[in-house]
């Protein structure tokens, strides 16, 4: 051990990410390591793939962990999507839906961005409005936008993006394990996740899903895709099939761990999951406002699992933060962007979302402001 | 746990990577998570750089881990210093040079290639008449080619190429830690490589250095970085500085692992480090050769931790390594491309290279092969 890792305090952690850990995901972690192409590991990955679509509600054959953390998974979908000029329509209200824009421009695509306020979704009449000014190729959005606490209508936009016919990419990183996911239903092309947030495992790998529509424009490219590390074409070729090829040496210590998070989730069923973070939530926005502060987003479309509060008046934010980390251990995150100085960003992700966890969290508040 | 955790067998690994682990590298991966941004976090990754210094044998400021495994590392050097129609020369005697022609054409360099045979190295004055001919912008070549076994002169090519004025990409995944690695003295630019090999930890990181050469070409681009998660720009205002902006959420306890890694390579000292692999190479080739098998490289130019051998005549190597696998646990690698049903790879990498782990190898063979 180093002096950095001695030093390492218990902290809990409701922060944006990452989230509490499970001790059976720690412990599958620090199995020790068979071979990236051994089949034993191969047998981990088939059955992370099947545990995924579960979890994803998808039929999908193309889905599987990325060997990188969520933003990759962004990276993954846009790389191996777009072709230099497509049209592609960014639903934008947020720091990620932000990085979207960043990431497809810098791959050539044309983006166009449909804007919303922070702190508000996406409204569904102005995206039909903006469909039928203009044929796009991708229409993507933020499932939960992890900036604003905001859950976007993603169900309702899939709907129109079909007609449309464009492909549908929809970001995940916080919303999996948290509430319903159900690509299928919803239509959508090309998702990613993160497994750092309602999945309880460490960061390090990015869940994905391609439908066969996307998979078949993956195949039809005209030109390869310009990134060898997140290829799909390769990559499928070591995820799926009776053959396996290596491409690259996943991590197979990131993969115990998820195989392991995502089996605790599935044990304990989606949508007890998925109440127990409507439970806590409800439990933590009732406390927290009986402490005078207030919820930065309208109830019906608040996050259940990332909460944005603003302080009472004469409450500094920075300073509450600092003193819940230094007094209390716990991790809470701050505004990005236009929010920054303004909100404070409450995780109750995956095992975070325990009462213990909440109630540490509210006594703590109630204590450093005095009520 | 799931079955498929529950199934995994205890294997001696010894194939090219991953390598074994340390208990004291998984105990530190376990470790408790503390958020990316947590002051206890960023000391984990200031030490980390630090390490990766000495070991380096670079002042390189820009020095730390990237969040991908190996092949984004190389994917990282290429996609921060290639700009659309930079000439670059790859020198290619394996299937990892291969792969750089691979990545730096999918980016839009134009790239030059110079071939040697496999299982023989890259001969320094083909590389000086060749540098005489064109003008490069990078020149890249494999440290440690991991599908030949062949240690490639990097020091003697180095010069050359800082004489011609080009930026030097080394390709280290598998000699760091293994063999010494002198960035500085050899004037390389862009270094990269992976956790898995002799570092002997999980795969999931890869180490990567910039010299302040690389660093002026990457700020002084005209166009973006056309990659998000690898851009250097933002990567470094994560990793550097007195105020350190998010970028993605870096795999955490992959961190705590490499840190405790390395800092056992470091109390052990490189260089003792290195002498281990090399007395642990003598010692399988002296009792690989009393089987009959050969070494695929010839003496001068074979690496200590990565070892092709040929079969005695009458011995199937597939069905050697199976039986190796089934029957003694041990893990050995197959050949790649041209040489795949013609070669075994031996990794006797990190905590691998161990006189109990090579003696075990050597008896398994003994009794395999009837000897």
């Amino acid at each position: 051990m180093t002096k950095a890792l001695d030093a390492l305090s218990e902290i809990l952690l409701m922060g944006p990410g990452p989230s509490m850990v499970n001790e059976a995901v720690y412990k599958a972690m620090g199995k020790h390591l068979v071979g990236h192409m051994d089949p034993e590991f191969i047998a981990v990955m088939d059955d992370i793939k099947g545990q995924l679509r579960q979890l994803c509600g998808t039929a999908n054959e193309v889905t599987m962990p990325m060997s990188g953390t969520g933003s990759a998974g962004m990276e993954t979908c846009y790389v191996n999507l777009v072709e230099h000029g497509d049209k592609v329509l960014v639903l934008h209200n947020g720091v990620f839906s932000g990085r979207m824009i960043d990431v497809a421009t810098r791959l050539g695509a044309q983006v166009d961005v449909l804007e919303f306020p922070w702190g508000t979704p996406v409204l569904v009449p102005k995206v039909k409005e903006k469909l039928a000014g203009g044929k796009y190729a991708i229409v993507a959005v933020i499932h939960a936008e992890t900036s604003t606490g905001v859950c976007n209508p993603v169900e309702e936009i899939g709907k129109l993006v079909r007609e449309h016919g464009a492909l549908y990419l929809v970001d995940g990183v916080t919303s999996l394990g948290g509430i319903e996911v159900a690509l299928d239903r919803w239509g959508v092309d090309a998702f990613y996740s993160g497994t750092q947030k309602c999945l309880s495992c460490p960061p390090g790998l990015s869940p994905v899903s391609f439908s066969p529509r996307a998979i078949e424009k993956i195949k039809a490219r005209k030109s390869k895709v310009p990134n060898w590390y997140l290829d799909m074409n390769m990559i499928m070729q070591y995820w799926e099939g009776a053959n396996r090829t290596y491409h690259h040496t996943a991590p197979v210590s990131m993969n115990y761990a998820l195989n392991a998070a995502l089996a605790l989730i599935l044990d304990e069923g989606p949508e007890k999951v998925h109440a127990r973070h409507k439970a806590m939530h409800d439990m933590f926005v009732k406390g927290v406002e009986a402490l005078g502060f207030s919820m930065f987003v309208e109830k019906p479309y608040r996050l259940p699992m990332l909460n944005l509060v603003t302080c009472p008046a004469g409450v500094d934010e920075a300073a509450l933060r600092k003193a819940l980390r230094t007094k209390h251990n716990i991790e809470v995150g701050g505004g990005l962007g236009p929010l920054a100085g303004k909100v404070i960003r409450i995780g109750i992700m995956g095992e975070t979302a325990r009462e213990a966890n909440v109630q540490r969290l509210l006594d703590a508040l109630a204590k450093e402001t005095g009520r």
